[in-house]
């Protein structure tokens, strides 16, 4: 199917045999690594992204280190906003920030179609610098926010505990955000399907704050953007994988969105999630990710627990429920990576 | 049953017959009201906490201002750490703060067992005040976080995004934690017993945090603590709610924990829920908190989906799925409480 030395993460995309089930982790290029801080010392965090060489380089740390099975190009969902005209600060402890969020029609009126190898060719350069550089060991993952979870960030500036502001726009202008919306969403496709031309093997569609949204507001804020990406970008051979943090109610209408793979957060059995449409999609997850501030035995009894829930054959990547935690101790990460590769084996081998 | 003017909410929590919906909400005397700031520019929160006649005031103006169905007396549920011997500030913008918070066995040495007629006798005197000033208009709720909620606090420090440090202490000493947890459950029962003796007529537990847990992990660390506080605290006349946020996943056994009402957050769909366990419990809720930034015309849409969707009969008391904003116009929780009012009559006929 592929060139690569470990296509595990791809074949189990696809529902497909494998050896043993795959293991990559949300953010496994960050903090937790020492190796990452060296770089994050001489670059700051945007400057990270948008030179090939430091991005490649820290994509590639885990691969090297810890052994996961995928590599993910380290960037930030909030370059798609800034391409589009935002002008973007990450500042230290806060995280980022847009000093000039888009509130009404006229602040909408700034934003601007993105060329996704003109202003964002840094990032197809970074993939096909790392591509380059993995030389086939792993399969290389490229992602996107969801156009919800991006508009959220634009309207909001920054961070928030309810993006009071998104949900003022969605409730009071919904004309305007399902506008912002579309073109999010043309954007982000757009973007995607230049990384899988500049090489990526499969691309994840973060949805951070779809959960903060009621059932008819995710379908209609966020669920129908997802699916316009998807119908935008699917290609036969680069799996799209869905991640919809707190989306516990639509996993059905996810599992029917296009997606070849469900990212669940740790409050989901994945075990029950499995039994509810693990016929139409592969499932990724979900273990808490503090679960790594435990000693390696207590790692290993509950990443034994979700190798159980999902079962025997296909179909599972391991992964955690959300990214890990800057203050996790790598050696913690490789006794779980190596854990899930050795403990796997059994749920694979033929009956 | 009850000699009080509108007892709609208490026959509601029972199930019993009523002739509209009743309806109150979470954080209902809280700062969206001009009155409660005009209060709070007098003395600081933790005062009015402590001072009966200000809790009084505060707690009474949602039902003279906006006419809900009951009063929930003001306080806080990081009184009863408080009283166990934890030293609380309240820092302006970043809320509440324990400066030691517990880490290991010696700071849970500290911890003491809590007198709720001694060091918490301000909360009963607010209580029985109330009452006088409530004049049998409307029932007064009483509350306490769950004892997961509160140690998250306790060892957290503060509120946190992830409450890493609390995760640390119930994964590499789940006994300190099972020990802890213990001891705030009986102070828990204590305080809410004190409360009902003092007059409340029906109580609140708020997990707050609950859905930062797994599935086994809230059974182990949260649900247990609830069910034993439920088990200390259950009169015949006194229903109990409990609101654990987040926790989509166990609404099954939270209903079979002997709590009278499940309190939902706005990412439940009311009639789903209903169908699961609505002959077991009354539910309370659910209305997406940034619905009331929209117009009035919306917020009433939205209203009447979430009386549409329960349908038919009692067993329903209207609420946010979350606290009120501080940033919401009176004047649109008004429109709520009075659209609620007037269209639930129709799902309360007998046919």
């Amino acid at each position: 199917m592929t060139n690569l030395q470990n296509d595990l993460f791809l074949r189990a995309c696809k529902r497909q045999p494998v050896e043993r089930t795959p293991i990559w982790i949300m953010r496994q290029a960050g903090r937790y690594l020492p190796e990452y801080m060296a770089v994050r010392q001489k670059a700051d965090f945007l400057t990270m992204c948008k030179t090939p060489e430091l991005a490649t380089e820290v994509t590639l740390q885990p691969i090297d280190l810890i052994g996961v099975d995928a590599a993910i190009i380290f960037s930030d969902i909030l370059v798609i906003p800034e391409a589009m005209g935002m002008h973007l600060e990450m500042h230290e402890g806060k995280g980022p920030v847009f000093p000039h969020p888009i509130r009404n029609e006229a602040d909408a009126k700034k934003i601007k179609k993105i060329d996704p190898t003109g202003e964002l060719k840094y990032v197809m350069d970074a993939v096909a610098l790392t591509k380059k550089e993995l030389n086939r060991r792993v399969p290389l993952i490229g992602f996107s926010g969801s156009p919800w979870t991006l508009l959220a960030y634009m309207v909001e500036g920054q961070g928030s505990k309810n993006f009071s502001k998104a949900k003022h726009l969605i409730y009071n202008n919904p004309r305007l955000a399902h506008s912002l919306l579309d073109k999010i969403a043309d954007a982000a496709a757009a973007y995607l399907s230049a990384k899988m031309d500049a090489g990526v093997n499969a691309v994840q569609i973060f949805d951070t704050w779809g959960g903060l949204l009621s059932q008819d507001d995710f379908e209609e804020f966020s669920l129908n953007y997802i699916r316009k990406i998807i119908s935008l970008v699917k290609r036969e051979d680069v799996p799209v994988i869905v991640f919809a943090k707190g989306v516990h109610f639509y996993l059905d209408k996810l599992a029917e969105s296009g997606a070849d793979v469900l990212g669940l957060d740790w409050t989901m059995n994945i075990g029950d999630v499995r039994e509810k449409v693990g016929d139409k999609v592969a499932l990724q997850g979900n273990m808490d990710p503090t679960i790594l501030y435990a000693d390696h035995e207590k790692i290993r009894r509950e990443a034994r627990k979700i190798l159980k829930s999902f079962g025997h054959g296909s179909g599972h990547i391991f992964n955690l429920g959300h990214g890990i935690l800057p203050d996790v101790r790598p050696e913690n990460l490789k006794a779980l990576v190596d854990f899930v590769k050795e403990e796997s084996v059994r749920y694979h081998k033929k009956v």
